[in-house]
C-alpha cells in the first residue's frame, strides 16, 4: 500500500486547534494499523491571505490537487471584513478548483445525543443533505454591480444537474433508499430543470422511492418531522441554508463533519461550522466534527471503513461519558475530549 | 365614515373553508360598531383558472385595485399542476400589479401556545420578519430554459431595497428598536448591495441597533435563540424560507397571518400557508390564521385597532380554552373554533 497524501488545511481561529486535535486522533487510530501517510500543511482562508496575500495561495491549491484528500478545519472572521480578497473566495475557489461538485452533509441525532437536541421531536433522525457546491447562483455569471442595482444569475445546466442527481440516488441505494428534491420549482426556472432532470434520472433507480418539496416547506419540515426525510437533494444556496438548519437540529454544530467530492481527484472533508472567533484561543472548541471528518476520509477516500468505525464507535463512547465542550453543555476542554476519544480507540 | 370596499379572495380547498370564518368573525365584531363594509368576492387563484382561465382575471385586480384592502385566503393545488397559468402565478402577478413591495409576518408565541412549540426554548419569542415580495429573484429578467441550462436572476435595485428598509427600520421603531439583516454577503453581489443600502438607510434611525446574519446562520439561529429577533430584514426568497420556518416553530402555521402592502393603494392579507389539499372539505381546518388576517387588516388598512384587538383578544381566550382544531392537537372543528371566538367576542 502506498503512502497516504492528505493536504491540511487549518484556517483561522479555532481552525488550527480543532485540526490539531483531529490529526492526534488520525495517528492515534493508523497506529500500528497498517496506514501510512504524509501531511501537508499548508495556509489557506485568512492563513492563506496573511502569509500570501491569496485565500487560496497557487501552492496551495497544487499541494491539494496532488493529494490524495484535503482536510480543512474552517476559515474566516473579521479580521478579514471587507478585505478585498476574503477568506470565503478561497472556500469557493477550491471547490471550483477540485470540481468538488458533491456536498454531502449527514445529519444524524444519536440516542446520545438527543437530550442536546433544540427540538421536542424524539423520533429517529438520520439523513443526509447532498448539496450541489459547485453551480447555481454561488458562480453564475454575470454578477454585476452598478451605481443603480445589483445582479446575480442562478444557473445550473443539464450535466450539473444530472451529475449530483446520481449521487443522490447511489447514496440513497446505500440506505433507505429515499431520494426528496427540495427545490421553488413554483417561481424558479432553474427548479423546473431540476425537476425534469431528477424525474429522468430517477427512473434509472426503480428502487429509490422520490418526491419534492418546496424549500420553505422542506425548512418547515427539517422542525417538524425530521425523521421523514432519508436523502435531501438541492441546490448550491438551498442546501446551504438548509443543512446549516439541520446541523442546529441535532443540539452542536460542532459536531458535524461534511464530505465534498468530485468526479476523481481528491475529496475534500471539513466540519460545517465557521472559525469561531468568539471562542478562539480558549482552549475549548468543539473537537467532534474534525475527528468525525478524519473518520469520514478514511472510509471514503481511503477505504478504511475499519479505521472509521474505531473512532466514531470512541466518539460515541466519549459523548456517552459526558466528556464534552460547552457547546454541548460540557466542561472538559477540546485537549480532553481529544485524549478521551484516542483512550477510547 | 365611508364604506370601506374589501375584495375578498377566497382561493382554493381550503380557501373558501376558512375565509367563511374569517369573513363570520370580521360581520361578529363590526356589528354596532361603526364599522360598514362591502364586499366583493372574487375568483383567483385556482378558482381564477378554472372560472375565467386565468388566475388573476381582470375583473378581478381591479376589483381589487378599487378595494380598501384585499382579503385572501389561500390558493394552489395539484389539480393545476403542470397548468400553462398557475394559481401561484395568480399570487406574484397580484403582488406585482398592486406593488405590495413589504411583507410582514410576525412571529409571536403566546404563553398558550407555548405547549403547541415544537422547540424546547422557553424564552419569550416576539419578532417579525419584513420580507422584500416584489423583487429579487421572483421577478429578476433575464430568466431562460434552453435545451442545456436554466437560468434565474436576483436582481436589486438601490430603490427597492431603501423603501423596504425603511418599513423594517420603522416597524423597528414602533418594537423594541432591533433589526437584523439577513443576507449573504459572503457570496452574494445583491447581497453586499443591501449591506451598502441598509448602512446608510440606519443612520436615519440612530435609535435603532441592528446587526447582520448570513442566512445560513439565521436559519440555525431561529431554532436555536429565536428570542433574540425583533425585525428580521431580508430579500425576498430569504424571506420566504426563514418565515416558513419561523412560523414553525410557533407550533401551526395554521394560526399565522400576514399583511402585504405597498406605497399607496390597497395592502393584502393573507395566512401564510397554502391551501392544504390533503384536509380540505373536512371542515377542520384552523381559522385563526384567517381570522387573525382579518384582525390586521382592520388595525392596519382601517385605523381600527379598537376591532383588531377584540378579535386577538378572543381568539387568544379561545386557545386558552383548548378550543382549537387538530393541528393544535384539538379536536373542534372550523365551525366551533369561528363559533367559540364569535362568542367571546
Ligand atoms: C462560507 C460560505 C461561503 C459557505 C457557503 O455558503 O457555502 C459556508 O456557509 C458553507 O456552507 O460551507
Ligand atoms: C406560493 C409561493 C409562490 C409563495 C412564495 O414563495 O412567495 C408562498 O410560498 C409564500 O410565501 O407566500
Amino acid at each position: 500500500m502506498t503512502t497516504a497524501q492528505i493536504t491540511v488545511l487549518a484556517g483561522d481561529y479555532i481552525g488550527p486547534e480543532i485540526m490539531a486535535a483531529g490529526l492526534k486522533v488520525l495517528a492515534a487510530v493508523a497506529e500500528n494499523q497498517n496506514f501510512d501517510y504524509d501531511l501537508h500543511e499548508m495556509p489557506f482562508g485568512g492563513a492563506g491571505v496573511d502569509q500570501e496575500g491569496d485565500p487560496l495561495p497557487a501552492e496551495t491549491l497544487k499541494s491539494a490537487q496532488e493529494s490524495d484528500a484535503v482536510l480543512l478545519a474552517a476559515i474566516g472572521g473579521p479580521k478579514w471584513d471587507g478585505a478585498p480578497k476574503t477568506p470565503e473566495k478561497g472556500l469557493l475557489a477550491i471547490r471550483k478548483a477540485l470540481n468538488l461538485f458533491a456536498n454531502i452533509r449527514p445529519t444524524y441525532i444519536s440516542p446520545a445525543m438527543q437530550q442536546y437536541s433544540p427540538i421536542k421531536n424524539e423520533k429517529p433522525v438520520d439523513f443526509v443533505i447532498v448539496r450541489e457546491l459547485t453551480s447555481g447562483v454561488y458562480f453564475g455569471t454575470p454578477r454585476e454591480t452598478t451605481a443603480d442595482y445589483a445582479l446575480d444569475t442562478m444557473r445550473y445546466t443539464n450535466e450539473e444537474i444530472e451529475r449530483i442527481t446520481r449521487v443522490g440516488f447511489e447514496m440513497a441505494m446505500k440506505r433507505r433508499k429515499h431520494v426528496t428534491l427540495v427545490d421553488k420549482a413554483n417561481v424558479l426556472d432553474t427548479s423546473k430543470l431540476w425537476r425534469k432532470i431528477v424525474a429522468q434520472i430517477a427512473t434509472e433507480y426503480p428502487e429509490v422511492t422520490y418526491d419534492q418539496s418546496y424549500v420553505d416547506a422542506a425548512s418547515m419540515k427539517i422542525i417538524a418531522d425530521p425523521g421523514q426525510f432519508d436523502v435531501i437533494l438541492t441546490e448550491n444556496l438551498f442546501g446551504d441554508i438548509l443543512s446549516d438548519e439541520a446541523a442546529q437540529i441535532t443540539g452542536s454544530l460542532g459536531t458535524i463533519p461534511s464530505m465534498s467530492r468530485g468526479t476523481n481527484g481528491p475529496s475534500l472533508y471539513e466540519p460545517i461550522h465557521g472559525s469561531a472567533p468568539d471562542i478562539a484561543g480558549k482552549g475549548i472548541a468543539d473537537p467532534l466534527s474534525m475527528v468525525k471528518s478524519v473518520a469520514m476520509m478514511l472510509a471514503n477516500s481511503f477505504d478504511r471503513q475499519d479505521l472509521s468505525d474505531q473512532i466514531m464507535a470512541s466518539v460515541n463512547k466519549t459523548i456517552e461519558d459526558q466528556i464534552v465542550t460547552p457547546d454541548l453543555g460540557g466542561h472538559a476542554n477540546t485537549a480532553e475530549v481529544t485524549a478521551a476519544i484516542i483512550k477510547n480507540i
